[in-house]
């Protein structure tokens, strides 16, 4: 059993570093903050006996080391960075609580066939820079690394000068790292397992999300002066456009979503029609042919309602993520981890992304989730109950110990 | 008659303070390009032999004595500041050309019976700092200087620290300032001169416009875990009002216009629902009537939608500048000094504020209107032909010394 104390103090010492006012945490990734979090992160993993490494995309490995440091290491973890207006668990919880299984096989001396490992993943919000789970999908293979360097926050910064600045660009390049098999612990984000009152989700995939950016252009003209027939109001149509990505979503129940999050409006001035207006589209179904389906519809809204209105449109995509199965075994190993700590559990597909979906691309990967008040995250009020993360915590140790025993 | 070249030249040199890749101007008020320009106004004054004060609001008046110094003086004048993407000639075309009668008064000596004076008006586009024509608004007492120092920019800094900064606090009490008449040249901004092929507007009076700031609450939740029936989404929503808002306009024609110019959506993150959405509203018409009208009809459209949406909202009106009629005498002087010049000419109401709005409600006040380009204003590519801007300044010359001579 782990230390549920000694993991909730961490949990609560890192939520200092970025901590809002409203009791949230706004962490971006590859910021001071995140340097901050980071150093700390190290100290500890050094303190709890383990070798640190980092590899070209930032992403840290904490190792302890097994009977047999042949064997690929099994790995934990999450992230530390959060969303502008994020919660204290989301992410960090993942990583904490890997910390605390290391600890407690320090603190009991108990050996592992397998070396085993804590990991934190850059930039998995895709908040400051696009897309999501960025640096493990360099590690999966699924971005270069230069495409993951060119990425550019909404100032302009790149992703690449902003992890060489905090200094946390390492030698081993992403994906080099052998791994045996990846557990994540992460709070469920939605309200299933709180409603049902359920205390361990047993992930069994991810599903399927896509991204994209949107310009629409029009004419910047003086709000007195233009009449409504002559107007290009290019925030008229991106207004009609938001309310028929909301549709499509409403089209495909009850699974779909849709959400238009990030919007920036130019040249943003009370007596000017806009004349250009960015925003971000996020569609997802745990059906990857729902995905598509939805995405041909909001691309011929978006065309109809720029003609309509005689704008111009630009329409990128900017991320694709399939629906993820995540393996057998893992899963398996999590099932049993939590039955013999009689927890209640009920199988869950994640709606949120994790590094652990572009993981389960390279190397036999699970999900362990507890439940979170009301199912509300990307929140500063996001809370997970001290009991639930014990839970999560010590079904995140036994399902170690269970694949390590196999 | 005025020297065209030379007006046109200041016109080009001021153009540089501020100037943008696309040609435009970018000169918000109380800016460090703001204190750069009027540093450069006042030099240019004091060397067309005119005594300079500014008062509390930052208001610069330039004086060039007459015969009988004990007459009020008879003003000219505009104002220097742009909108974020603004034009050469909008407002700047009203200050150098006053300036330009004082230079052309100087080169021939001609003595007036008043003094005349050139005025630039402090905050007149309100991009910044809203409402527009705010120190135009103190002197005319309809704002209390208190007021006007308590407004606030989007970062939060306020017009008094901002002018005070600057340095361009004046001592004396806006509105202390004795004037005998105000004429005000300004580019139409509209398409009716250009269309009708007339060189000059003269002007009768300026259409009621409203200013609304509005702000809609939703809770931040997770884009991919959030069930679009669990959604309260505050980007949804305010998209809902846009189009509200713009249909509004749309079922008061052919004259009234409604416009949302700026947005800010927080917290601007790709994968979280947006909890608050802020922007703004402008309405306007020709009469007050219609106004208030559109008023009503807004606000229950916005409440109808927040209900609709579960979404809190906070609707505060900003501005309230109702239609004005511009003096007999001063439109007069204009019709006259049209005639004279032989400038086709006509009757025209003004689409935009102007800060002769204000001064009409304590001084015998007129405007005249020269043509630009398809109307377009509030846009970098903002022109005015040279013949025309020349055609201007000889009305406002022309009309000035027609009002003196009475
Ligand atoms: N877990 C999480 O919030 N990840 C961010 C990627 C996403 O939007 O799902
Ligand atoms: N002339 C001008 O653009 N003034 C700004 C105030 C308005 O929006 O009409």
């Amino acid at each position: 059993q782990i230390n549920a104390q000694r993991l909730w103090d961490s949990i609560m010492e890192t939520a200092q570093i970025g901590g809002t006012a409203k009791g949230g945490v706004c962490r971006l990734t590859l910021t001071d903050l995140d340097r901050q979090v980071r150093d700390w992160f190290v100290a500890q993993c050094e303190e709890a006996g383990c070798t640190v490494t980092v590899d070209d995309m930032g992403n840290i490995f904490a190792r302890r080391p097994g009977k047999d440091n042949s064997l690929p290491p099994i790995a934990m973890g999450s992230h530390l960075d959060t969303q502008p207006t994020g919660g204290k668990f989301d992410g960090i919880l993942g990583v904490l609580s890997g910390l605390e299984v290391l600890r407690t096989l320090k603190d009991t001396g108990y050996e592992t066939n397998a070396p085993i490992e804590v990991i934190d993943w850059t930039n998995e919000e895709g908040s400051r820079f696009a897309p999501a789970m960025l640096a493990s999908g360099v590690f999966a293979g699924v971005f270069t690394r230069d495409y993951a360097d060119s990425r550019k926050d909404r100032e302009g910064k790149s992703f690449g000068e902003e992890l060489d600045r905090i200094g946390y660009r390492g030698t081993e390049k992403a994906g080099d790292h052998k791994l045996g098999a990846f557990f994540e612990l992460h709070i469920e984000q939605g309200p299933i397992l709180e409603d049902e009152e359920k205390v361990i989700g047993v992930v069994t995939g991810v599903q399927g999300m896509r991204w994209y950016e949107v310009t629409v252009t029009g004419f910047e003209s003086h709000a007195g002066t233009t009449p409504m027939h002559l107007r290009r109001d290019a925030l008229v149509g991106a207004s009609r456009m938001v309310e028929a990505i909301n549709k499509v979503a409403l089209d495909h129940p009850p699974l779909a979503v849709s959400t238009v999050g990030l919007m920036e409006v130019r040249p943003n001035s009370r007596n000017i029609l806009p004349g250009d207006v960015f925003f971000t589209i996020d569609l997802r179904h745990p059906d990857d042919e729902v995905v598509v389906a939805m995405e041909a519809e909001v691309k011929a809204e978006l065309d109809r309602i720029a003609g309509e209105l005689k704008l111009e449109i630009k329409v990128e995509q900017v991320w694709d993520s399939p629906a993820v199965k995540f393996d057998q075994a893992c899963v398996e190993a999590v099932r049993t981890a939590a039955a013999e700590n009689e927890y209640s559990h009920r199988e869950i597909v994640s709606g949120a992304g994790h590094d652990a979906a572009y993981m389960a691309r390279v190397v036999p990967t699970a999900m362990i989730f507890i439940p979170c008040e009301k199912g509300i995250s990307h929140n500063e009020i996001e809370k997970a109950e001290y009991d639930h993360v014990a839970a999560g915590a010590n079904v995140l140790l036994r399902a170690v110990l269970e694949y390590d025993n196999r």
